[in-house]
C-alpha cells in the first residue's frame, strides 16, 4: 500500500497567502480575541446617547467570553467625551457569560464608555494550581511557571513605579522560596490577596480586546429628570379680564405657586403677536378689535422670537421676574415655538426661510383642506440651510442669556430631526444644563426619535391613558424598555390644548386621581393653571377648553372653593422628601384585585424609600378590595410583616401577611400612599 | 412702556457660529433628514452577516419616518459585497412607521443591503390635491405647482433617457391643458398611473437619506441549511473486527446509506494516528499492541492533517470514494480536528506552534487535574501568529482540492473566534459552497458566536432536550429569535461521544421518537451509525458507548432485526418531497392536550406544504388525547374543515372542527404525520 504523507501536498502558505486575503485583515481580527457583545445600555449601536443625571448610577453590562477555558477579566472604561481621559472600573461576572459594573458621572455633560477584556493568565494559574494541589499533583513545574508570570509582569508597562518595585520584590521572594524548596510558601504567596491585587494592577493583560464602540452618555442636571411644572398665561394674571396681565402680575403670584411646591414655572410664548388673520375668542376667524390673539402667532412689527410682547413688560421686568422666581424656588421655562404670524419680521428680512407659491403669496400652515392663516412655517432646507439653523440656535442662546435654561418646544416633530440634534448639542456646549421638553403628540417612534436626538423630556400619551390596563401597559413601556434610556416622560395632566375627556366628566375626584398618577408615576409632571380649580368646561364635543386663554384674557380666583391645592402641595412635598419618586424607572405594578384601582410601588435600590400607591380610577363610586403587599421585595415570606406609614394621615401600623384590604371613597380621597419598611 | 425689539439682541450668527460648532457637522447631519432605524435583520450593528440560502426570500424591514406630514418613499438597496453593483426594491408601508420588502439572492456568496428613503413631493402633491379637490378647494395654484414639479423632474438626473423624454412630454401636455384652462384634465393626468410610475422612476428624490450601515448577508448553497447526515467510522466497515476497514469497504456500504435517504456521509478523522500514549479499548491507558487508537490523536511519522491513515487506503482510493458517493447522492464530510498526537510532524517542524513548559516538555491538553496525554493542542498566538493560521487554512483548502466541501469542526470553541472568522472567509473566497459544522457543546453565547463568525451549521442541545416543555422552549429560541438569522442547528440524535440517557432506557420506540423529532424540527439533522440498529449499550453511568468505535474496530449487522431503517427512509423522503421541512424556521407549536405528546406544524408561506406532527415522548406507554387543528392558519372558523392526508398510511380524510383526537402506541408507531390543506 502506498504511504500518502505530507509531502504529497504542495505547500500553499507561501504561494497563496497573498492571493487569498490580506495579512492585515488577519492581524486586525486577531487583535480582538475576546468576544465583547450585547453591550447595554446602548442605543442604535452607539448612534445616540443614553441619558443619566449627575450622580445617578449607570449599570453597564455585556456578554464577554473567550475561546477555551482560560480565565478572563474585563473592565468598563469611561470618561468625558472628546478627551483622552479614561477611568476604569472592573466588570464582575454575573452569570451565563454576562458581566456588569456600575459607574457614575458627577457633573452634566457628554461622556462615553467602552469595554476592555483580556485573558488573565495569572488567574488561570491560580485556578489550575489550586485544583492540582487539591489533587496532590502540584509540582515544581507549576511554581516555575508562576515565577515566570511574575517576572514577565515587569515588562507589562502597567502599574505605578511602586507596583513595579513590588513585582520585583515578589519575584525575589519567590526565587528565594524556590531555592529553599519551599513549595507551600511559593503557593501561598502566589495566592495571597496582596499578590492578586498587585498583579491585577501591574500584570500583563494578555490579548486585551476592546469593544469597538464608544457608547455615548449624556449626563443631565437633576431637573431634567425630576421636576414639577406649573404652566400659566402671564396675560391672565391681572385678576381682571379687562387688564392685560404683566410680568409684575406674575411676580405677585409666585408665593401661591411656591406654596403648591412646584419647581418650574412655564409660560406659553411671550413674544409680540401678529395682527394679520388674528384669531378671536374660541378660535373664531372674526376677532373683535380688543382680542389679544393667540400667543402662538408669533411676530409683529414689534419684533419676533427675540422680543417681548410689550403689554407683558420689558426685558428689565422679565429679568426681575426671573430673579423673583428663583427666590421662590422656581425656574422659568419658556416656549420655543418655531412659527410665525404673517407679520413676523423674518418674512421680509429672510424670504428664503419661507415657502412661496407660484403666485408670489406665502404658503400658510395647512392640513388640507384646512388652512391656518394666522401662521406660516419656516423652511429648514434650500435657501434656509444653514442660515435659519444658526438663527434659531441663537434665539435659544439669547434667552439663555436672559436666565432661561428650560425650553418647552412646540411641535418639534414638524421640524427636521437633524436640526434638533445639531441645535441641542450646540446649546449644550454653552450650558450643559439647558433642558428641552418636546411637545410632540404624535406617533410613538417619532416621539422616541426626538428623545434620541437630544430632548431631555417628552410629553406623553399619559393624558389619554385612563384605564388600569392602559396605564400599566404604557408605564411598563416607558419605564422598563430601552426607551427609558433616552426618553423621559413629562406627565402633564392638562395643557392649554388638551382638556381631557376624563376630566370633563370626572368632577373633583378625577382631578385628584390624575394628579396623584402624574405626580408619582413620572419623574417630571406638569399642571396647567386652572387644573387646581378643577376647571373643565369644554368646547362641546372637543378636548378643548371653552373660552380658552389662548384666544382671550381670563381671570381666576386661584384659591376658589373646591380647589385641590392641598393635594398638589402634598404630592410635591412627598416627591421632594422621598428618593423613590425621583427616578421614574423605579416602578413596579403589584396586584390589587380590583380593575378600578391602580396599585404600584416606587422604591430605591436599597429599599430605604419604598412607597406604595393605590389610586382609584373610578371618580364616581367607592372601590376597594384585597391587594398584595410586596413582601418578597424584602425577601420576606407570605406571612411576613412590614411596618407601614400612611403618608396621608401620618398613622403608623403594621401589615402582617401578604394579602391586605383597602377601601376608597373618591369623594373623600381617591388615593392612598403608604411607606413600608422591614 | 419701552418697546423691546429685535434690535436689542446682538446678532450671534456671524460671531459665534465658529466658536460653537463646525458647519460641517451641521451639513452632515442635515443630509439625513429621514430617520431610518430599527433595521432588521441586522446582527450586532452589521458586525456579522445574516444567513440565507440561494433563492431564499429575505424580508427586510425598518422604521422609516420624517418630520412633518409630507409623504415619504423608501427602498432597500442591495447587491454583491465588494462591488459597486446595487439593485433596488421599493419598501412598502406596513404600519406604525414600519416598512418592509422582500429580496432574494440567487447564488452563494457575500452580499449586503442598506436602505434609502426620501421625501416624495409628488406623492404629497397628489394627496393634498385630492383632499382639496374633494373639498372643492383645488385652484390653479396647485396645478401650477404640479407643472413645476414635473418640470423639475428634468433636473433629477434619474430615470432613463426615454423617461426624461416622457417627462418633457408630460410637462408639455400639462402646459397645453393649462392654457386651455382644463383643470380637470391636468388633475387627471397628474393622478394617472402612468404619471405615478414615470415620476417614481424619473422624479427628484428630495432629501434622500441613507441608512449608514451596509448590512452583510451571507448566502449559502442549500445544503448548508438542509441536509441529512450519516456518520460512520470507515475502519469499522469491513464487517470483521479483525480487519481494518478501508475506503473500499465504505464504497460497498453506499447503497445501504443511499437507501436510507441521506445526503451527507461524514467520517471522523481519517489521518494517521499517533502511537505515543495511545488509548486502548474503552479509553483505557493500557492499549494492547493491536489497538488502533483514537482517530482524534492525529499525526504520526506517516503524516498529519494532510495525510491519510494508511490502513484506510490511498488518496486514489479516497478520490474513488468521493466519486462513488456522488453517484449515490451523497457528499463526503470530513472532520477538521485541530489537535495533535505527540507524534504529529508539526511538533518537530513548528515547535513555536505549541506550548512548552519550563522543563522543556510539551504541554498536554488538560482540564486540571485531568491530563489528556495522547493529545497536544496548538497555539494560535505568539510565535504561531500568523503561520499556523495559514497552515490550517491550507489544510482545509487541501481537502477542498480532494473534493471535500463539508467540514465538521471538532471543538471549535477552544480555538480563537478571530481565527474562524478569518479562515472561513478565506476558504469561501475559493469556494462559497464550503460548509462548516461547529461541534461546540458549550455555553449558549459561545455557540452563537461561532454562528456569527461564519459557521454554517451548529451542533445543539437537542440531544439533551427530551420533555415537551424543554423542546418547545429550545426550539422557539432556535427558530423564532434573532439567533435564527445566523445559527442553523444540526440535530444529531447521537454521536460517537454522546449516547444519550434517553436512548439508554427508551428501547426502540425512543429511537423512532428521537428520529422523528430530529428529522422534522431541524433543517439539518444527523445520525451516527448504530442508531438505526437501536444500539444503546453505555459505559455504565455515562453518556458514552460501551466498546466505542473511537478506541476499537467494530463490526455490525447493518440490517439486523429491530432496525429502524424504514423510519429513516420515510422521514428522508418526506423531507425531500415537502418544502415545509426545508426551512427550520417555519415551525409553530400547537396544542395537544397531553404533556407527553409534542405537536407542531411546519408550513410554507403559501400553505401549499403544511404538515402536522404528533410525536409521543413517552416510549413506554400509549398516549393520546385531544388536539387542535390550526384551522386559523387557513383563515377558517373553529367549525371549519380541512382535507387531511396521513403521510404514513397514505389515507385521505377530513377533519371537521378544530378539536380532534389521536392515540398512539409507541410500540406500534410513536409518531403521526398529517398533511393538511383547505
Amino acid at each position: 500500500m502506498d504511504r500518502p504523507v505530507a509531502a504529497t501536498r504542495k505547500p500553499r502558505r507561501a504561494s497563496k497567502s497573498k492571493d487569498l486575503g490580506s495579512e492585515a485583515r488577519l492581524m486586525a481580527l486577531a487583535e480582538n480575541r475576546i468576544a465583547i457583545e450585547g453591550v447595554a445600555p446602548e442605543i442604535d449601536g452607539g448612534r445616540f446617547a443614553i441619558k443619566r443625571t449627575e450622580g445617578e448610577p449607570l449599570v453597564v453590562s455585556a456578554d464577554i467570553f473567550s475561546d477555551g477555558h482560560d480565565e478572563i477579566a474585563a473592565a468598563v472604561v469611561y470618561g468625558p467625551a472628546d478627551t483622552e481621559t479614561w477611568s476604569e472600573t472592573p466588570l464582575t461576572f454575573v452569570a451565563n457569560d454576562r458581566w456588569s459594573a456600575e459607574i457614575v458621572f458627577d457633573t452634566p455633560g457628554p461622556y462615553r464608555f467602552s469595554i476592555v477584556a483580556w485573558r488573565d493568565l495569572y488567574a488561570t494559574w491560580r485556578d489550575e494550581a489550586t485544583k492540582k494541589r487539591d489533587a496532590g499533583k502540584l509540582t515544581d513545574l507549576e511554581l516555575t511557571e508562576a515565577r515566570e508570570l511574575v517576572k514577565n509582569a515587569a515588562t507589562s508597562g502597567r502599574g505605578s513605579k511602586a507596583d513595579q518595585k513590588a513585582v520585583a520584590k515578589l519575584h525575589d521572594k519567590l526565587e528565594k522560596l524556590s531555592v529553599k524548596g519551599d513549595a507551600d510558601g511559593q503557593y501561598d504567596l502566589m495566592q495571597a490577596a496582596a499578590t492578586v491585587a498587585l498583579l491585577q494592577a501591574a500584570g500583563h493583560r494578555t490579548h486585551q480586546s476592546r469593544y469597538p464602540i464608544d457608547v455615548p452618555v449624556w449626563v443631565d442636571r437633576t431637573a431634567a429628570a425630576f421636576s414639577a411644572w406649573y404652566e400659566l398665561m402671564p396675560r391672565s394674571q391681572s385678576g381682571d379680564v379687562n387688564r392685560h396681565g404683566t410680568f409684575d402680575d406674575v411676580i405677585k403670584r409666585l408665593p401661591d405657586i411656591q406654596e403648591m411646591g412646584f419647581d418650574v414655572l412655564y409660560f406659553p410664548p411671550i413674544h409680540p403677536i401678529g395682527s394679520t388673520n388674528r384669531k378671536g375668542k374660541n378660535n373664531s376667524l372674526t376677532p373683535g378689535p380688543d382680542d389679544p390673539g393667540s400667543p402662538y402667532a408669533i411676530g409683529s412689527d414689534e419684533g419676533g422670537h427675540d422680543a417681548i410682547h410689550p403689554e407683558l413688560g420689558t426685558f428689565e421686568d422679565f429679568a426681575r421676574l426671573v430673579e423673583a422666581a428663583k427666590q421662590h424656588g422656581l425656574e422659568i421655562a419658556l416656549d420655543f415655538a418655531i412659527q410665525c404670524s404673517p407679520d413676523h419680521p423674518w418674512i421680509k428680512q429672510h424670504p428664503d426661510w419661507f415657502d412661496w407659491r407660484p403666485d408670489g403669496t406665502i404658503k400658510f400652515a395647512e392640513n388640507p383642506p384646512k388652512k391656518y392663516e394666522d401662521i406660516v412655517n419656516v423652511h429648514f432646507y434650500r435657501g434656509a440651510l444653514p442660515s435659519i439653523w444658526y438663527e434659531l440656535r441663537d434665539i435659544v442662546l439669547f434667552w439663555l442669556d436672559k436666565g432661561v435654561r428650560i425650553f418647552r418646544v412646540d411641535n418639534p416633530h414638524t421640524k427636521p430631526f437633524p436640526f434638533w440634534e445639531w441645535m441641542i448639542a450646540e446649546v449644550r456646549k454653552v450650558d450643559p444644563g439647558v433642558v428641552f421638553l418636546a411637545e410632540a403628540f404624535t406617533r410613538p417612534k417619532v416621539m422616541k426619535r426626538l428623545g434620541k436626538v437630544g430632548y431631555n423630556q417628552s410629553y406623553s400619551y399619559f393624558t389619554w391613558r385612563n384605564a388600569k390596563a392602559e396605564l400599566t401597559e404604557y408605564l411598563t413601556e416607558l419605564t422598563q424598555t430601552e426607551a427609558a434610556e433616552y426618553m423621559r416622560p413629562n406627565f402633564f395632566v392638562n395643557t392649554p390644548d388638551i382638556n381631557p375627556l376624563y376630566l370633563q366628566v370626572s368632577g373633583r375626584p378625577g382631578f385628584r386621581t390624575r394628579l396623584a398618577l402624574a405626580a408619582t408615576l413620572a419623574g417630571n409632571y406638569g399642571v396647567y393653571s386652572g387644573f387646581e380649580l378643577c376647571e373643565f368646561l369644554p368646547v362641546p364635543g372637543k378636548e378643548e377648553y371653552l373660552n380658552s386663554e389662548k384666544y382671550e384674557i381670563r381671570a381666576f380666583d386661584w384659591k376658589g372653593e373646591g380647589n385641590i391645592r392641598d393635594d398638589i402641595a402634598f404630592f410635591n412635598r412627598l416627591r421632594r422628601s422621598e428618593k423613590a419618586l425621583q427616578d421614574f424607572r423605579s416602578l413596579a405594578f403589584y396586584n390589587f384585585f380590583n380593575d378600578s384601582i391602580l396599585y404600584y410601588g416606587k422604591r430605591t435600590a436599597d429599599l430605604s424609600s419604598f412607597l406604595l400607591f393605590a389610586v382609584t380610577l373610578d371618580p364616581h363610586a367607592p372601590q376597594g378590595g384585597q391587594f398584595e403587599v410586596p413582601l418578597w421585595e424584602f425577601g420576606l415570606p407570605d406571612d411576613g410583616s412590614v411596618k407601614v406609614e400612611d403618608m396621608v394621615t401620618g398613622q403608623s401600623f403594621a401589615w402582617n401577611g401578604k394579602v391586605q384590604h383597602w377601601w376608597m371613597n373618591p369623594y373623600d380621597r381617591p388615593y392612598a400612599v403608604f411607606k413600608i419598611s422591614r
